[in-house]
């Protein structure tokens, strides 16, 4: 393969698409990327840029014509557009993760379906369609559940938490009910909550990379801390594997997972790279949007190699509107995105730590963060 | 300082640049391209780009006045923008190493006087301006020596060996005389060769590298190899850091070295990144890209601090003109500068390896390098 030659397409221009790019250019690649703005941060690292919407199929067909390779930097590409690809082979070979796989798992009812038949325990759901629905669903579990809308929620949004009638009723009086609806699932006590990315070349190797403690602030990654063991994580690794080979999937797979203690519960899953594997961008030889573009191009996979013994990962997240100054004597390794502009709950950047132990690494990296005026 | 806001300047378009680039993208700069192409290696990572000349002063003298901070990825930059520049306080106030480090360094007499004024061992050598110096050089030391462009030679290109009269008389027929002329350097027995990056910030903290072997092919570095020791390397670096203080170096730069077993001889400098630290892009937590830039910003300097205890670098350089291919079971980290057209001599890219051993690590990376038809 003569790497200086293949087009690979992304779509979208976030911070996901810009660190994937950034992959692509030690490579040698040629990355072009769709997106809204030519401010993006994706599209700041890129000379070859094409501006369109997400939901003008005419120009994301002649995107696709374009290029040789193709991948997300979101599951949220509109699923008439992936229908569409699917049903031209010549389209499909393509894309990575491939059509089927973005349908199957952009929508949470069909995601957890997907889990629950092949195993792999999940929490209890409903899929929702109506106000009756979510009675039912009430009277049916008789205690505190979530709410989901059913496409295009992330970070916390697009969650709701229903721990009284009283909360149910706010609920069906402040939301409309569009076609996609949501699904309502049972709430899981969990003592913590890990993630763990898997990769998947075309050829068939799996790697995982390490589980990793992750912290969410307002359903927002805060902050995530490794390498961790659980007992129960060489067998959901083991269904994971099954299952990406029986979807043929293509890429990295971000897995959310609650931990009981004795039990492993997945939340959700992201077809692509994902917020809890950024740390292995100095923690990895190899890291996580590194292998997502090798996995398209079918390069080989090598089992993760951590360069030291424990790393953690915090989030720079705007909380007002002032531009983000880098501390006089920082530390660890910076990476910011290039947005123009902060606002309150915007990603920015985050903070990488690499160390012996994981406990000190973590305090270390959110000491660290204390230093932003965010 | 709001990272964001900093336009960064680049003069050239190489691999170097690119690799400096690269770096900016991870701290959210704003990098910017000056270079003659748009399918330059820089100019492909970067989607702020300026094409031009480096002898157009016009152009260069409104790119300086449009970027915040200003740095080089040769040291060729013409002399007479370079005096220009440093007569005006501003101008001189964003370049990196300042005009003055430039105009010392880029030119081999006035880098050598510096080093014997700073007693850095340094072969003898003399200025020769006409055929008649060169006669003398020839008369005085009556034995082998070495010709050197005074001005842009590089990679070998521009230096001569003359080993006899015959090739005296050859050099003599075969070469003009421009008014930057040559130096005639006495040869030096070594037994290997070496080098190191330092890196200066605006503060005056100083870091050093690890010492690496580095092996040459034509005059072109071949693979490199570290980390080494040699006890008489502490002293040399003192005597950097005294110069580098003295000159108010800002930057990477980098000394290509000969050890004779006993003695260090310093053979050439180059105020940049320096191929001979293209493995510390996987090696060290903090690679020369980033130090350089870090230097500029005046950033803190973290002494470097390896992943592994071995590291080596091997260098993939064109012998045809077929387009590299990718091997299919392909180690290490590769980088490639997506350089449109091999041809032979030209540097592609690179291979980097860590690991536990030095020797072992080498021969892994000269083993992967055959597996590739360059």
């Amino acid at each position: 393969m003569i790497l200086s030659k293949v087009k690979i397409g992304f779509l979208g221009g976030g911070q996901l698409a810009r660190m994937m790019i950034l992959e692509c250019h030690k490579l040698g690649l040629s990355p072009r990327v769709y997106c809204e703005s030519n401010d993006d941060p994706a599209a700041q690292v890129c000379s070859n840029l094409v501006l369109g919407s997400l939901n003008d199929q005419v120009r994301l067909n002649q995107f696709l014509e374009e290029v040789d390779l193709l991948t997300f930097e979101s599951e949220f590409a509109p699923k008439e557009i992936l229908k569409n690809w699917l049903q031209n082979q010549q389209q499909t070979q393509k894309i990575f993760p491939s059509p089927s796989c973005m349908i199957a798992l952009q929508n949470r009812d069909s995601q957890k379906t997907l889990l629950q038949e092949n195993k792999i325990s999940t929490a209890d759901h409903v899929a929702i369609h109506s106000p009756e629905d979510l009675k039912q669903a009430w009277q049916k579990w008789k205690r505190p559940f979530v709410i989901k809308k059913n496409f295009g929620g992330y970070d916390g949004y697009g969650t709701y938490f229903i721990d009284s009638p009283k909360d149910l009723d706010n609920f069906l009086k402040t939301h409309s009910w569009s076609e996609q609806g949501y699904i309502a699932e049972k709430k899981i006590r969990f003592k913590r909550e890990l993630a763990v990315i898997f990769a998947r070349n075309h050829s068939g190797k799996f790697i995982s990379l390490p589980l990793v403690e992750t912290h969410q602030n307002s359903g927002k990654c805060d902050w995530v801390s490794g390498p961790l063991k659980h007992k129960k994580f060489p067998e959901l690794e083991k269904k994971f594997q099954r299952l990406l080979q029986q979807m043929n999937y293509v890429g990295c797979l971000g897995v959310e997972i609650f931990d009981t203690g004795s039990e492993l519960f997945v939340n959700e899953l992201a077809p692509r790279v994902h917020n809890s594997g950024h740390y292995s961008q100095e923690a990895l030889v190899e890291n996580q949007f590194m292998l997502h573009i090798k996995s398209g191009l079918n390069l080989p996979l090598k089992p993760a190699q951590l360069y030291e013994k424990a790393f953690a990962m915090v989030n720079l997240i705007g909380s007002c509107t002032n531009d983000i100054a880098v501390p006089e004597n920082l530390n660890g390794q910076l990476h910011l995105y290039g947005k123009k502009n902060n606002r309150s709950g915007r990603k920015m950047g985050h903070l990488n730590f690499t160390g012996s132990n994981r406990q000190v690494i973590l305090r270390k990296a959110l000491l660290e963060r204390k230093k932003f005026k965010l």
